[in-house]
């Protein structure tokens, strides 16, 4: 048994907080407000979230230092516009012995730092290497529900990442370790973008294959791009790449899917940020990973498409046939040439 | 303009020589029966097999020397099963200046060919490395109705993949260049197998998590297979893997779909056999791949476990089970040592 600081009380926050209170572990888990702190310890549920019992080997904290205290390993599962403020909240009461796994999909817009790297400036004494993601193709009302799951975890130093997989791995929830962190984290923020892509080929009327090559090419495209920072392009072939990918652009509950649908039906983004009512994850991400293209003069023609239809009022319609008539490529070449300098340096 | 045999008049046969007549070229499309190709020639309509009318460029012919003869390009479109009958019936008339395209999915069971090997044992005459491959997510019903749609042509001599391109490339079906044809045939054959196992997680009422997870490492299963034979694992990243699998897995159309699902509600092989009424691929296909493997020595531990609920009356429960409780791993950690060897060798 160890004893374990969950930082994020949502949905994400509170499932993987019952996979481990299920392990055996000692579980703080941490609300950002007092009144959900007390719903979860008098009342055992955690409603406006999950429709799941909480086990009573978790506890629930609004005091952050009381909920890190002792703890072996603290897991920050809070959206990524909060991830500084909580390091800072954090950082003097964390040691380099205690583990550091995230849960986080995202990217910081203008700095163009992931997760980790946001969580490493705030807590400079903690060495960089010993930082975990943990991501996957994974509903949290499902993992609550202990229907199969599975999820990577990712560290440069590889034994973290086997630490962490001993703290989550259980016979409903698979854990799989890999040592690219850059890949797992550009995989699982990146997606969202193609999700965006795949609803605006839907609301265009398109069909079945469509999507499909829009999936596909919009996955080659995100090798791409994390292959020039330095990610495994194998990475985006695992569970935070196809396999999150596949989750999101088939479920009609993903938001950034709704929204390219209503774009692909003829909205402008205005009116559909307002017809929806809420934040939408990938627009962000499509203006991080454009700006990300061109500073490392990658071709990312779908994301550009996408920029253009959701800030340059282009009509989907248009940039679908200028896809379509690009120049005929060979399918993975720039990919596989990165892969020849990759090995051949070694 | 250029004369085009195209040698099948089933859907996916009649929907490229749509694409074709579309290209300006001449074509002849070869049926089977003469009632096919009485109906194709007096009514310009493939009723069977597609909902569209038949463009004039397209003549029908029963006797295949006609079709053949004097052909630019031959494309072969008939079920894996008639492809030896139909190279015997034209192998006297081709000479290796013709290009010779195939886009048949399968493997042959016992022999356990690819359709290209097939094709170059029964024409020994003409050089294996000049036969191409076409293969990517395309529903014919779309692409005869001009819908957005991506494909891969592959071949050993990447000139003769550039001729397809050429031949094939319009403003709504944009081509590929490959030249892993190794890769783009297995993924092309295998995925099925996926199909019948996302079928089976639907049937037991997993969620969307299991579904993703079981793709995605039987995605990596393939790969891994398909790497241990010569295959290029980026290959499967493309259209002939992820592409085409997101098509098959997400279809409820889907034959492979549909058996797993009865299979996940509790029938065993022979009542769906009875229930469906029809030749099930992804059967066939799961005994290719686990003879493969144990050939190969490569593990695949779904394809495996699907073997046993098919052929050993194993309980699906059991096997996900079994699957969820196996040695914790890394992931792709195995492609990763058969890609460091593949390109430390060039």
């Amino acid at each position: 048994m160890r004893k374990v600081a969950v930082l994020g009380a949502g949905s994400w926050g509170t499932a993987l907080a019952i996979v481990l209170a299920d392990n055996g572990h000692e579980v703080r888990l941490w609300a950002h407000r007092q009144e959900h702190v007390d719903e979860i310890n008098q009342t055992r549920r955690n409603n406006k979230y999950l429709d799941v019992d909480i086990p009573d080997a978790i506890t629930a904290f609004h005091d952050m230092k009381e909920a890190v205290k002792d703890a072996d390993a603290v897991v920050i599962v809070v959206p990524t516009k909060a991830i500084r403020e909580v390091c800072q909240q954090l950082k003097d009461d964390i040691h380099s012995s205690t583990q550091i796994i995230h849960a986080t999909k995202g990217i910081e817009p203008g700095s163009l730092k992931r997760v980790s790297e946001m969580i490493s400036e705030e807590i400079p004494d903690f060495p960089y290497e010993n930082i975990v993601v943990l991501s996957g193709p994974s509903h949290a009302e499902e993992v609550a529900l202990r229907h199969p799951t599975t999820v990577s975890v990712s560290a440069v130093n590889l034994d973290r990442a086997r630490q962490a997989q001993d703290l989550f791995n259980s016979e409903n929830l698979r854990v799989y370790t890999s040592d690219d962190i850059l890949g797992i984290e550009v995989g699982g923020a990146l997606k969202n973008i193609i999700a965006l892509g795949a609803g605006i080929s839907d609301g265009l009327g398109y069909g079945d294959n469509a999507k499909a090559a829009l999936i596909t090419r919009g996955l080659a495209e995100i090798a791409r791009l994390g292959t020039s920072l330095g990610a495994n392009p194998l990475s985006f072939l695992g569970l935070s790449g196809v396999g999150d990918l596949i989750v999101t652009c088939t479920s009609v509950h993903s938001r950034n899917w709704r929204a390219g649908n209503l774009l692909g039906k003829g909205m402008n983004l205005d009116q559909v940020l307002e017809e929806m009512g809420m934040v939408v994850e990938g627009v962000r991400t499509v203006q991080a990973a454009h700006q990300f293209a061109e500073e490392q003069g990658v071709e990312m023609p779908i994301t550009q498409g996408i920029f253009q239809v959701l800030f340059e009022d282009k009509k989907p319609k248009d940039v679908v046939d200028e896809l379509m008539s690009r120049n005929k490529r060979q399918e993975m070449d720039d990919i596989s040439n990165l892969l020849k300098e990759r090995y051949s340096d070694k």
